[in-house]
């Protein structure tokens, strides 16, 4: 095994550091916000730090850096409170990496990287029409993390419009048939293919395959 | 597309909803947590929340809920301060999945699912000997998340161990060589294959393969 010390790591170059502690973690989830700015504009960035926080009520959080690319995201949700994410297929990733370049904020990312926005009809955030997952969302809160200057967003899951397929039977969303990916560090993108699925664990007890 | 919403999601029974909302965010990070109790005893549990947090200073985070299991990392990691990150492979997808069960605090999860604690011989922390990426963290704070009752734990990473053939040449972890998983939802395991791997996006300029 390979032993890297926080003094070892602290004296990597900026890029080696960055690549070796977003890596480290594990896989990541892939998504793309979309929001309006207050011109109406869209506006679409790729996230890696949307993270389920629970079920009822039906919360989701991420990550936003404030001093950095996507700063327009979080000022666009701040303004509007509703906003969308987008899950990201194999078919899309080149185009999910190029929404992190920055953009002017009166570009759409939209169409700078060739997605097409798509509207539910009630309400004024563009969607991700190629998106085998789509969820509209609303801002409810956030907290400052002040050990390094970011902010982590909290917000309600309004609304689910996904691929009829990809819903199982108990509600579960299978992932894999849309072909939906994964984040490994910055700039990696990796397709899951699923394994297995197991039956809630009780001690003394042998897991079944729910599949 | 199949669309519910809110109204439609809070009807749906409870493990049906629990289904819904743990998926639809995405792929998330498969990690065993391990600690040690006041008492001397291993403690070893499953979590999907883990996400980067930031890499100067090198930070990550993850979602406790101090009323349900696994309730006593929490409460170990608040005793000892350190605390271990270890990621699962596909072949120890069925231990990790049993350490969710609700064994009791003086009982090992290592010894209840057949993992074998490994120590760095300098913190009495237990980490996966099988893992072929462990982290040592360090607990630095936590937020209370008031919308649904959970804590949102910040740690500093202060030692990676790794696989040596993982490690690219600009410290980018490739974690597909070691066939680690992610999970979808509460109990779907996935093993990802890397697709593509891009430069850093600029406007107006192509990407290119890092691979």
């Amino acid at each position: 095994m390979t032993s890297l010390t926080l003094q070892e790591i602290k004296k990597l170059d900026k890029v080696s550091r960055l690549n070796l502690i977003n890596s480290c973690t594990g896989y990541k989830s892939a998504n793309l916000i979309g929001t309006k700015t207050i011109n109406g504009s869209n506006n679409l960035a790729i996230f890696s730090s949307v993270t389920h926080l629970g079920s009822d009520p039906a919360l989701l959080g991420f990550i936003v850096r404030p001093n950095v690319v996507p700063r327009n995201t979080y000022k666009n949700i701040k303004a509007q409170h509703y906003f969308s994410v987008n899950h990201i297929t194999d078919q899309m990733i080149a185009k999910a990496h190029q929404t992190s370049a920055n953009y002017d904020e009166n570009i759409s990312e939209f169409e700078a990287v060739n997605l097409t926005p798509w509207y539910d009809g009630f309400h004024n955030v563009p969607f991700v029409a190629e998106s085998p997952v789509k969820i509209l969302c609303k801002y409810v809160n956030e907290y400052p993390i002040k050990e390094n200057n970011t902010i982590h967003v909290i917000a309600s899951i309004e609304k689910i419009i996904c691929y009829p397929e990809l819903v199982q039977k108990d509600y579960w969303l299978r992932l894999d048939l849309a072909k939906i990916i994964t984040i490994n560090g910055l700039d990696g993108y990796a397709l899951p293919q699923l394994i297995d699925r197991f039956s809630y664990a009780k001690p003394d007890i042998s897991l079944k395959s729910l599949l």
